[in-house]
């Protein structure tokens, strides 16, 4: 028995270990990606299930058809196209079994064995491993406070073979929480003109702005159809639902719908036609004001407790948004080592490492989220976290 | 901008436009695959939804593992383990979007480009686009009243090169409805273990049998770890709901399942939770048994109609249970043609063309569903085809 080439280059990580989690009620995480339980909308979706229950159940429960149900895409159609001008007419939309899906296919229909991705570094561990899963060499780029370090780009553009995708979260990027400059998302798109090469936007957390000022959607400047849309209603509604969309032009669309077609053959159609209802009946923006509001008050007071916690040695980046924070110990220190230390103070982060391209290099830095953990768990866990730095860094 | 290799293989084809069903209340469908609505729950899945918003919402609409909902994958587990001898002490299960992701995922991780697959010829169109797209060759194996031929197995697997994979539907087989032999099947698993091919099983019909004794499941026969089952609640459930599983050895459950994270991360966790609750609360035999009385004077129905009604010149299978029966016109006569006469004549049937491993043959044959239609449509819709079939085969 033997594995094809491309699963077999996919090997867990050491990373793995450290993120495996403890079922201990003392241990504070830092570490997942989750979206807090209560900003999901249990009230309205679950008065919405009673309602298709009642009167649709037959179609609810039956086959669909896999570019989505039908409503939910013209509703989040046109929501992105008059809100964010992503969506124009020469583009159609797809609904995906969650952003990742949106990620994976894009992936199969765009890549063949030996081609180049870049990306920015360090990057979202589950989109980099979907890129992997197929076989390319991703090449990373590095991040500051305005994003991807997009002058660094041309050069890899000229140099490597058979660049064929520029993956990018712009928005609150996972890990860094930096937004890409406007400026930046131009010239990022010029150069994917000019050098032929697709750009795929992952944007899961763009419309979590706590404060500051919206930057366009690359897409929304897209003239060319060289930009594919990956959203999700992860955040905004709930992420185990597994509904987010792509989109782009009609014509990777249509390959993305073969790709959905023998995928899955559609995404759940039940919370198809409840997210459908939850936008008809629903303010969404009104819903997401309000999640802004809860994890605003969460972030300050993370980034609050951290400074007057953490050694001045360590440094950490300051969103405008999303769900996390990311850190950084001076040049040698490891930030596996600082993981395993955290979860043995009982407070678990995930280290830098898990979201680099090159998965044997040593990271100084580790990533902490805000959204999942209470107010109190967050002053409680940093004070963890400063000891366990302060032994560590000094 | 270029498509990868393994999706600019995949074409859309002349049957999609044949497949496309006009909105036409007049039509009767024997097209579809879908379950019949009636079949489905729907009271006790109301039921058991109501009290997951009530009591479990937050964990349910949150991020899940994976593998799946560990007390579905248990239920599961054990049930396949003890009333079917699939899964041993040595397997383990993961849960899928629907049975069709269990066979992409499959594909993923065992296929390189070029790999040969050997699989019945005609095979379910869903899963053999879900091969090709990852570019293998199909290889076709005839099948008769006792399934795929396997005597004619062993000179695929000595002649064509990089074998790597055997596919098949053993139960009630979509679309020709007929069960492999238990001799075959043993047969089938002695050359696999020989020639060290992989099996996949694709059973998601296998409860549906309305008479006749149960063949045991080849991976029941399964001692070294070769064969992959797939399984689905979408025949016995609801198929909106996309839950599947797939049932291997260890090694090979540990991958798919680093294919399903950077796939869909896991499937809708909320319709995980209700059919474990379903499982737990109700005797899913006793509904299986419900769906097997009303498939069983469905079926009888369109064997007698046919029977009285088609010229003798048309051939069809007589199935013991599943979805489909399979008809067969003289030699020279094409499926598609007819379909199309059909459409005109308000009754839609899908061509044999449509599961063909090569695309461009001309098949004399065609496929009918009985689940979906009511009695009055069978008998109405028969009626409709015998004419269509008198009038072009004489």
């Amino acid at each position: 028995m033997e594995f094809s080439n491309r699963i077999s280059t996919l090997k867990p990580s050491a990373i793995r270990e450290i993120l495996k989690i403890p079922n201990d009620p003392e241990l504070i995480s830092f570490s997942a990606g989750n979206p807090a339980p209560d900003s999901f909308p249990v009230e309205a979706m679950s008065k919405i299930a009673s309602d298709i229950f009642a009167t649709g159940a037959a179609r609810a429960l039956q086959y669909g058809i896999s570019e989505g149900h039908t409503p939910l895409r013209d509703i989040t159609k046109k929501r992105m196209s008059e809100k964010y001008g992503v969506c124009s007419e020469n583009d159609d939309l797809i609904i995906t079994s969650g952003g990742q899906q949106a990620i994976e296919m894009t992936a199969k229909i765009f890549l063949n064995e030996g081609d180049v991705v870049i990306c920015e570094e360090p990057s979202f561990v589950g989109a980099l491993n979907a890129l992997r899963s197929y076989g390319v060499k991703l090449v990373g780029i590095p991040v500051d406070d305005d994003g991807m370090k997009v002058d660094l780009v041309e050069e890899k553009l000229k140099t490597e073979k058979n660049v064929k995708l520029i993956y990018t979260i712009p928005t609150f990027q996972n890990p860094t929480g930096t937004t890409m400059s406007a400026e930046r998302r131009r010239k990022l798109l010029e150069l994917a003109d000019r050098y032929d090469v697709m750009i795929l936007e992952d944007s899961p957390y763009f419309e979590l702005r706590f404060r500051g000022e919206r930057v366009p959607a690359i897409k929304s400047m897209d003239k060319n159809g060289r930009v594919i849309f990956a959203g999700s209603y992860s955040k905004i509604l709930a992420p185990g639902i597994r509904i987010g969309f792509a989109c782009a032009s009609k014509e990777i669309i249509a390959k993305l719908t073969v790709a959905k077609q023998v995928s899955d053959v559609h995404t759940n159609l039940f919370f198809q036609m409840l997210a459908a209802e939850y936008l008809t009946q629903n303010d969404i923006d009104e819903h997401i004001a309000k999640i802004c509001d809860m994890y605003r008050t969460k972030l300050d007071k993370m980034l609050e407790c951290m400074e007057k916690k953490f050694t001045k040695k360590v440094t950490f980046t300051r969103p405008e948004g999303g769900l996390f924070v990311m850190c950084t110990m001076p040049d040698g220190f490891d930030g596996a080592e600082l993981a395993n230390r955290a979860k043995a103070a009982k407070v678990t982060v995930v280290p830098g490492l898990a979201f680099a391209t090159d998965e044997t290099k040593i990271c100084p830095t580790f990533r902490l989220n805000f959204s999942l953990p209470s107010l109190d768990e967050i002053e409680r866990g940093i004070d963890r976290l400063a000891k366990v730095l302060n032994e560590y860094v000094g």
